[in-house]
């Protein structure tokens, strides 16, 4: 047996604690975890103002986007506005960009839908307080990097996918067909193509007006800024809230013909729950049917969802994050922190899973807020909203949603990056492609899922292969074969680079001088080394060999396992400075 | 939309397709995939009688292992037997590497074992047809690189866990205790510690006598050669047979005990089936107790096993091949094939799972055998067995086989690489530990799977972790930032590029020019190329920016990207030629 010395791995563990208790007590760290300290004393009356507006514009947006999201996920649209109303005080305390605003997602919602029509609205609420959780011990544990796993397109692939089955969803209410919408894409665009004979005149009608409404509004503001004179100013605002806009004119169509022709021409979302959400605990256990369903039945229903609704929701908001930091560095940490507060104390009021969202994050953006305080005024506009507008909500027509959901989601493909990956990258754009399929057709948690890993079996298989470079040098002195490594050699390429180099050298029977040059090896683990000095002991009996600038601590392992090729590790500036060493009568 | 250029993937294609055909349809191939096509025509008379030697050792050991193997699987005794029949015969048509041996070893009969005991002998058939069918196709695709992903250290965890189960499971006949012996280590123990008072003196006896035999028979040999003189000679091959001779002594003594005395102090293996396994289809179903299992019933008992039971042969029987090659490159596919086809075959003749076994091989090699039909001279020897000897083998103690078992089991350890990673690598001392337990307390199963996941994962993050040097150099003009990205850039490395980056950059605030120096990229994806964009962006700002030596093909993605960043991409020798590029009035 060897003689063992405990002390190394002991000491690393003890600094490693030290470190750890020294970071995370401390003031830095409260004011970290607390943001509101930082900027709610430093806040300036001239801030005021610029918070209302962007507070406005966002509240416009958030109410006819949170009633829409609803909608995809299959809930009654009041849990749109509470998703917002809860997560925007919470984000207020705890969030580090001021920039973001958090809500309820296309994507989130397209992910929880099934639950919601195959179950109850409790699972989307479960769903929201168990990413809440699941966000926050990820906050905790310094987990983040886990979502550097996701490749641009991985993620292209599966918002691609979302984008597709959220529009295909709504082509049912975009029509006015009879039948349900179907709760993934394959299915949904069957029940389109069964039930196309059930299309209604206007309601097609109006939700292609809505569609040709937005993209115009939207025309409209453009050139125009926040600072321009009056009429650019309402041009800017009023395109900014188009979303807004267009509900408002569908609402107004849809009750000029229900109460004045007192007709039904065109579906309306109906009755919507008054006030604010019921407070009380998350609903650990529900009654679907005549079934019982207690926790463990309930997560076991949502399964993989449990995990991967966090993970893209951990996804959006970092990406959001890092987009408006303007340069600055963002805390990964303290916005997943904060979002899965958000998510866990929503889930104490009814909210379904939010995280930050693009569109109202940009619009917060152009709107100039400055601090997070501009969510209050959202905050106070859903409030509003809730407490006195629901009674008007009912004649928000579904057609007008269809159009405004339609028309987001086409927003939501990067069609440059298809263009970019087909022409400079076909792997990766089969991986896009693979992404979006599995998507499509197994659901949109799985696709992601298969997205990761074959990427992930893809960066493994070429680590496994890295560049071994072999070529014969002519020299003065005499030739020498120089086995340049120029990657990393991990255990799973030990393989390869024996393969490569016994290839080398049984090709040549002139039995040069080899030298293998280890300059940017930066680490070798057991399995690598032991099999670099298996092949140094089989070459050795027939060629001299030589083992240049390779790291001491790659040499010390080596060396342990071999000890007689100890003088087999050389350094020199280059392979020619050794050839006086090889005596030259081999 | 971009203009797409669909030529490019469709000739690789092309040229792939026709590169596999040439390559799977020649003469070439057929003699590589029925490797006695070369030997035996070059057959030589003085192979013959070393042949004959080195089979009569290897099946003076094959039967006592045989025998051990089928108990440790919990078969009936002829079980292990029938093993090596049918296998010996298809390897020494199909087997490409003329030392290697195969039949039960002890790793597979120990994961088999639960089957066995839990359901009936028909699942460990079952299992290898499975794991031969899945041996061949992977064999047949090239997929054994697979292999590859399982490093020592994990290796050597699952090894070392294996032995333990095995001899902890051997306990009970050691000191001939009451009880069951149990399915996993945990169990074995703690059935021991239960029993430990049913101690029995005499089976206690033999066993630790047969240990003791076991070790002076070994020394007996050492010293000695084939080639020596008859002395010597004799006493170099009773110590590789020494596995049948302490086989035979307590045999001896059983047989006396019994039969003279008429007493049953010591428990023998009893009754085993005479005469040669009966051939058919496999059990594609079965019946245990009143429960009758179809194919896919039993599959799924099976579960996980069907796939890591083939990995740990081919993983086996690859080391193997590669220890005895002799320097000589091995043919891993054939390797699959070959043992994939005796397992198919072994089958139909009612064979347990086989592969390549490391003892029975060496000594083959020692006994200095010359082609494979030395497999042809062990094969008639077992024969012999099966047809005259299974009435003797009644007399077998059970407490011989279990010293015979736990002394091979203790040369499974490797406590060399035990001390040497402890020394030399704590990370991969503790994944050995890691695996190891795993396979303690879930199963060898779930063990090895745990471990090459787990070490996957650590490659992984050492992928996400690439070595981004960053240093300012001093020159004569002025001052350079170089930043070096001394390994590759993945899509997961790309946020720990843009902080290393950003940190480097933040610290300085004299704003010297930048270099990024690429020489050592070799690929860059799409999610590195996108970053490395976006930070020269935000960089080219406020500093002057170059990049160094990048790749044609990776800078032809990055100019996609931000055409306007051409002129930044530069080649020169050294960073400190770019000095004077760069203006002074910074």
């Amino acid at each position: 047996m060897t003689v063992i010395n405990p002390e190394e791995p002991k000491n690393v563990f003890r600094r490693k604690a030290k470190k750890w208790v020294r970071k995370t007590c401390s003031v830095e760290v409260v004011k970290k975890r607390l943001p509101i300290i930082s900027w709610l004393p430093k806040y300036r009356s001239e801030y005021f103002i610029q918070d209302v507006i962007a507070g406005i514009t966002v509240g416009l947006t958030a109410i006819p986007q949170g009633i829409a999201y609803a909608v995809i996920a299959g809930l009654s649209p009041e849990y749109g506005l509470y998703a917002s109303l809860t997560s925007g005080v919470i984000y207020v305390i705890f969030g580090s960009c001021y920039n973001v605003t958090v809500g309820p997602t296309a994507i989130l919602a397209a992910m929880t839908a099934k639950y919601v029509v195959d179950y109850s609205a409790d699972f989307a609420i479960l769903t929201a307080f168990l990413s809440g959780v699941f966000m926050f011990i990820m906050g905790i544990l310094n987990l983040g990097f886990l979502v550097e796993f996701i490749s641009m397109p991985v993620i292209s692939g599966f918002t691609t996918a979302a984008a597709l089955q959220i529009a295909a969803a709504q082509l049912k209410s975009f029509f006015g067909l009879s039948g349900s919408s179907g709760n993934y894409f394959a299915e949904s665009v069957k029940n389109f193509v069964f039930n196309i004979g059930t299309i209604q005149l206007w309601e097609t009608v109006l939700s292609s007006a809505t569609i040709v409404m937005l993209i115009l509004l939207k025309k409209m503001g453009e050139g125009c800024k926040r600072t321009d004179g009056f009429f650019k100013q309402m041009r800017w605002f009023i395109s900014l809230s188009r979303n807004a806009v267009v509900v408002v004119i569908g609402m107004i169509i849809a009750y000029v013909i229900r109460e004045m022709f007192e007709r039904d021409t065109l579906a309306v979302i109906g009755d919507i729950g008054s006030g604010l959400p019921k407070f009380g605990l998350p609903p650990f256990s529900t009654v679907v049917g005549d079934q019982t369903y207690n926790f463990i039945d309930m997560v076991k229903v949502l399964g993989v969802q449990c995990v991967v609704i966090p993970f893209v929701a951990i996804l959006e908001t970092i990406a959001i994050a890092k987009a408006f930091a303007e340069g600055g560095r963002i805390d990964a940490t303290q916005e997943m922190i904060a979002v899965g507060l958000c998510n866990i104390v929503g889930s104490f009021g009814q909210s379904m899973p939010i995280t930050g969202s693009f569109t109202r994050t940009a619009l917060n953006h152009v709107s100039g807020v400055k601090t997070p305080a501009g969510g209050v005024t959202k905050v106070l506009l859903l409030f509003v909203a809730l407490t006195y507008l629901t009674s008007t909500f009912y004649y928000i027509p579904k057609a007008s949603l269809a159009g405004l959901i339609i028309t987001a989601m086409f927003s939501m493909i990067d069609y440059q990056m298809f263009a970019n990956l087909w022409k400079n990258s076909i792997k990766e754009f089969m991986l896009m492609l693979k992404t979006l399929s599995f998507c499509l057709f197994y659901g949109l948690e799985y696709g992601i899922i298969a997205g990761i890993l074959i990427e992930a079996c893809m960066l493994l298989y070429n680590v496994a292969r890295p560049t071994v470079e072999v070529n014969v040098q002519k020299g003065e002195k005499g030739d020498l074969m120089v086995v340049t490594l120029s990657e990393n050699v991990s255990y799973c390429a030990a393989e390869h680079l024996r393969q490569r180099i016994m290839k080398a050298t049984s090709l040549d029977n002139t039995h040069v001088p080899i030298i293998v040059d280890g300059a940017n090896l930066k680490k070798l683990d057991y399995t690598a080394a032991y099999n670099l000095m298996a092949i140094i002991k089989d070459l050795d009996k027939t060629h001299q060999i030589l083992l240049l600038n390779f790291d001491p601590e790659i040499k010390k392992l080596c060396v342990y396992m071999e000890t007689r090729f100890e003088s087999k590790f050389v350094y020199a500036a280059s392979p020619q400075e050794l050839t006086d060493i090889f005596p030259k009568d081999v």
